[in-house]
């Protein structure tokens, strides 16, 4: 690769995709922050809604589904490196003006490298259980805005979107 | 559940989350469409394009990544079927107007429910494998529009996306 | 073997694990309930229950982790096939008496072999996430009288516990 | 929560299921041994033994199950934290006076949080494939007694059951 | 393609990598054999068939290996489809002449495609796992000839290798 | 066991099989590489070739595959410990001379273990996806000495196959 332009990190010089080594890399503290969220029709919100006042199953659901894949996401994600996460959370909250609910996952790590594939993979299983929950009154839903708000730890340091 | 509005299917009368009992469906040839897309800079997509050109390994890393994830939705979405799944086929085009990729999954089926959470799993985690291996160069990317796009087979019929 | 006394079923004539073949078998509707308890102190219910109450967590999450495990019951037990399991439902409900929860598994799929070890996997995980969720504060929670209570379907029949 | 009871150590303050967060907690050494029992109809044990004596196959092969079932406590249990296990070790011995099998399992690992999960979980593993291999001769037999015998490592120190 | 020469089953006409479309396949009784071997010190022999003919470890921990395996061929496979297999069955035999092991897997489903790949997958992990346990001894041994040598069932009928 | 002759690590003096103990060895780096390799007919390697020129794919999904397995041998190999790896590369090139193609992993970690297994099993894995991709044409392939060829780090030190 020419030096005027970034590499794919996971491209080797021959073009072959491979695990980046990480093997020399400064075992540090690592944490990052994904959102995402899924846009429905209004009537989908309130069903949510008025059964999580009840009982909390479709939001409580999806949270448990993105904290287990978060664990996974190197068996999902092909040359991400495993990790042993010491926290993931998720929060999930109804937002009226979508109309829908707004997901966000925070991921840490003391490790080789960081933790934002964990905390988008948390994000996107939560949205798709909302999906799978909500799809039998609501088939037109949308799952919109994945993205990486904030990651610190490593070597570029602090990082957050604009 | 009262009869003016529909119910959320995993939830039973108690407001527990459970599977949906599917043994007295019908077994039927079932079919699901689903898209999404990774927007990125324009640079970035270059960069993808020009190893693609040479090597093809972003695209066809996602589109593995994809196929290999729809045959394990069961896992990641807790109160999904498990099903046979007889074709996963996942297509992965640059879009120049995004500028990004387009991701589109199609998944069939002869079973006893239907394959959208696989078809959307595929698109998902293809988005997510694009996200990590441009990530180096562009940490801004969005994964956007995540959506079933047509669905056929069982009860239901035919559907398409407005 | 010898006609006087029944054989092990996994155990083939040389005295090999090996899976049982059941693809002489008939497909036929096949279900199966089984059932378990976490003993534990009083206080510790009385935490659970005031906590599920106000959001459902423990007991939720852990009828999700007995679903979720039901489905991957063959990865579990070397020589126990995989099915398609059309229905799993668990229920979990305090009882003062022991105290603690009790907990009780239906699966039911279409297929050439019983669900008996799905139903007991289903409780089995479910009473370990309990025991997860309250261990800060109850150590010497026991799990007792893990059972298969029914099942139908198949050569065998239905049979129930005494 | 107040200070004048304990808490559920993974429901934070809004009352929502999250891994706790071990990240600044010590790296130490610990250790945990669980323990359970299935208890079973006389001539199913002699036939066990009989099998045993000549193969070892039953007792083998649910060594075995318990010992891949703790590597994967953490895709099981929800909130359970993935760790490296240095050690897993699985004895299972017979008790005439059951009439039944003991399991008995170690567990060892350097890490941020304990492995009391990881024992029990081989454990019920362990007696669950115990059952799957004689339930065609037995299928009255129940798991009893599964708990934790004795931990240590960790800010608690040493415990050990009653 | 030209008519000419056989195609890649798994390369569309783009070039792309997909899962074959098996869904308008006959579901047939399908057949896999297949074997390979471990090749050994004569030394590292001698220490397997002595601790197997105490407590058969070795060759029984690698035949349970084989057998888990072959369930999840299509994790490991890309572009396999996942199957309900009604019987998987591993035989490991000393052979002096090698010196080593033998390991013969035979798979049988009824299904849309055929068990090639799970049987080659149990032999395959099978024959690592005498490595793994012997290695501390003889880290020079080599896994050969692991070949498929008859199917049967499917369009292509009965096939055996010459 | 007598000092005459080493033992099985794995076999405990009772004779069971169990995890080694490796809570007390070191953390050092660790490299291991092991190669492979499948042999096929002239046409078939052609056939691979040429569709490798154009599109990379039978090579590319192979060399992912075996990727993909590293990190999940613990999963397959019944007493291998976890490790978090920090660098799998996967080579595979076309040998005429066989006729078929060369399999090359090398896998590196920090840990208390080597990395044996994890690259045995990345090889294992790419040449039982390059006999899927191309069996179509070609059923009579073969995987031929798989063996590892050199490890690096923990006691034993640098080791090289003759």
């Amino acid at each position: 690769m020419s030096e005027e332009r970034p590499a794919l990190s996971h491209i080797d010089p021959s073009g072959a995709a491979n695990m980046v080594d990480v093997g020399d890399k400064a075992v540090t503290d690592r944490i990052a922050v994904a959102e995402g969220r899924v846009v429905m029709e209004e009537a989908t919100l309130a069903l949510i809604e008025s059964g999580n006042a009840k009982k909390g199953d479709v939001i409580g659901t999806a949270r448990l589904a993105g904290i287990m894949a978060a664990k996974r996401t190197h068996e999902l994600i092909p040359l991400c490196h495993a990790l042993l996460l010491s926290k993931v959370a998720v929060e999930i909250e109804p937002d009226a003006g979508l109309p829908g609910l707004k997901v966000r996952a925070t991921v840490r790590t003391t490790g080789q490298t960081g933790v934002e594939m964990e905390a988008l993979t948390a994000v996107s299983v939560a949205c798709l259980t909302i999906y799978d929950m909500a799809k039998a009154v609501d088939r037109g839903m949308r799952i919109e805005a994945i993205r990486l708000v904030e990651k610190d730890g490593g070597r570029s340091g602090h990082w957050q979107a604009a």
